[in-house]
């Protein structure tokens, strides 16, 4: 199943993708994370026979559009901690977002004046289906309902302004996510998707990866997770990225107004985004 | 105005304080923030006449059950950055929790079985009472509708494991938030509050400073934190604790089951909360 959230007159609405005729089709609900709240979502997705949309005309808002939690991942590639020459770390570092930071797969990014350290950060997202707390490795494999594609968008000077990360994470309308939750049946490795990982800036690849280089495969992290509290429908975890961001480069790269950034998972989708000026005081 | 909300056979309520009665005044809506979220809260707090509760019987809610975001400030209290050797700093240091993560002013604590260094810190908790974005001086000091207690209980051995605080702050049902929202035209020094604060433990004074040493006030974080994204009707600013912290201690002591942990803030009440032992697997 590949399901999204996208935007119409009538409000959000909920649609999975109809394999056969590439349209989408309107599951009766808001958005994707009132879906997930009903048990039987997976029948409600089978049984859909609403709203057809056309999958390449529509608005795609952020694939759950109100998480009660975002929680993401930082130094979880292999390959970019040896590149670094750091030790493979015992345990995740955490961070979070909140839903105010989301927007969606297509939505502009618009630079904040505060800042000229704008940068990207490709990551496989889980999407969480039911609600777990100390999940053993068979609940938290069940307790996936998918994955989805999101660019951590990150104000690097605000990042490295203390010792925490948060308030170069937390920017609001900062983060696009989507465009599809696509299930772990459709995916290769399943609930440990081996997936190609890549964001281009105009044209330029910057980022390049596969996500079974992940330390802390997504089973391990919704357990993780879970031991600290309850994880619930709709519920966002950010795997963490891979080398190749900005600010880690010599002379480091943010992004500049005008420039597009696609952020791409295999079989997933991508986050095609334009950067833009700040339009407003808001 | 003293605002809470209380749980009932019924649900949820939100209750205003009636200073002359000292009854509870049922307010018409589920709790605290739904109420925030209605641009005349004041007007249907001033109008209230619903059902009575008696005060000293009820049962506390988090004052705001759902919060969309709580923000969290280390490093604030002038004197323990002092103690600490350390230079006094440019920004406020920012953390997060989730709404999962709060309970009531008078909840058990459940220690959770995987940690034996949980420790308290007793903070002054901003309640947003409008929408602000960027806000400046007057609308951020507009944008608070009062003031509450938070015990920003801290598992010691996690927020340690990496270099971000964030696993050792999320815990599930782990925070004591309330018992009242305080507005303030009823405190000392108003939007910027002073106040005595403390934590007691088993009758032993662990914490005891004044809020006007704080180092970023209210409205200062107001406006620091909407500039990044925006606040809305509900949403928590914890601003930081003060000197004495269990961890900071020699030999460092940590809350055990059976113990009592009082946070206490004046004009604003208390989180009295017994610690146990983690009752089940959730």
């Amino acid at each position: 199943m590949k399901l999204a959230t996208i935007r119409t007159a009538a409000g959000t609405r909920a649609v999975s993708l109809d394999a056969a005729s590439g349209s989408l089709v309107d599951l009766g609900v808001s958005d994707v994370g009132t879906l997930l709240a009903q048990p039987d979502w997976r029948a409600v997705v089978e049984q859909a026979d609403g709203e057809k949309f056309d999958a390449a005309a529509v608005d795609f808002a952020p694939v759950v559009p109100a998480p009660s939690k975002v929680v993401c991942v930082g130094h979880n590639y292999r390959n970019h901690i040896r590149e670094m020459g750091r030790e493979m770390p015992s345990y995740p570092t955490l961070f979070t977002k909140f839903a105010d930071c989301l927007i969606g797969a297509n939505d502009t990014i618009e630079k904040p004046k505060e800042t000229d350290a704008l940068d990207w950060e490709v990551e496989l997202t889980i999407v969480i289906g039911q609600t777990v707390r100390r999940a053993d490795e068979e609940s938290a494999a069940a307790a996936i309902a998918g994955f989805t594609v999101m660019n951590d968008i990150s104000v690097r000077d605000w990042q490295f302004r203390t010792i925490e990360w948060t308030q170069g994470k937390i920017w609001g309308d900062s983060t696009p996510v989507g465009p599809y939750l696509v299930t772990p049946d459709e995916l290769p490795g399943g609930v440990r998707p081996e997936l190609a990982v890549s964001t281009v800036v105009d044209g330029q690849t910057m980022q390049s990866d596969n996500t079974a280089d992940l330390l802390f495969d997504p089973v391990h992290l919704v357990q993780y997770i879970s031991t600290i509290l309850p994880l619930r429908p709709g519920d966002l975890i950010a795997t963490g990225t891979s080398a190749g961001v900005g600010h880690a480069r010599d002379p480091k790269i943010y992004l500049q107004p005008g420039q597009e950034v696609v952020a791409s998972i295999d079989s997933l989708g991508e986050c095609r985004n334009t950067v833009v000026e700040q339009a407003c005081e808001r």
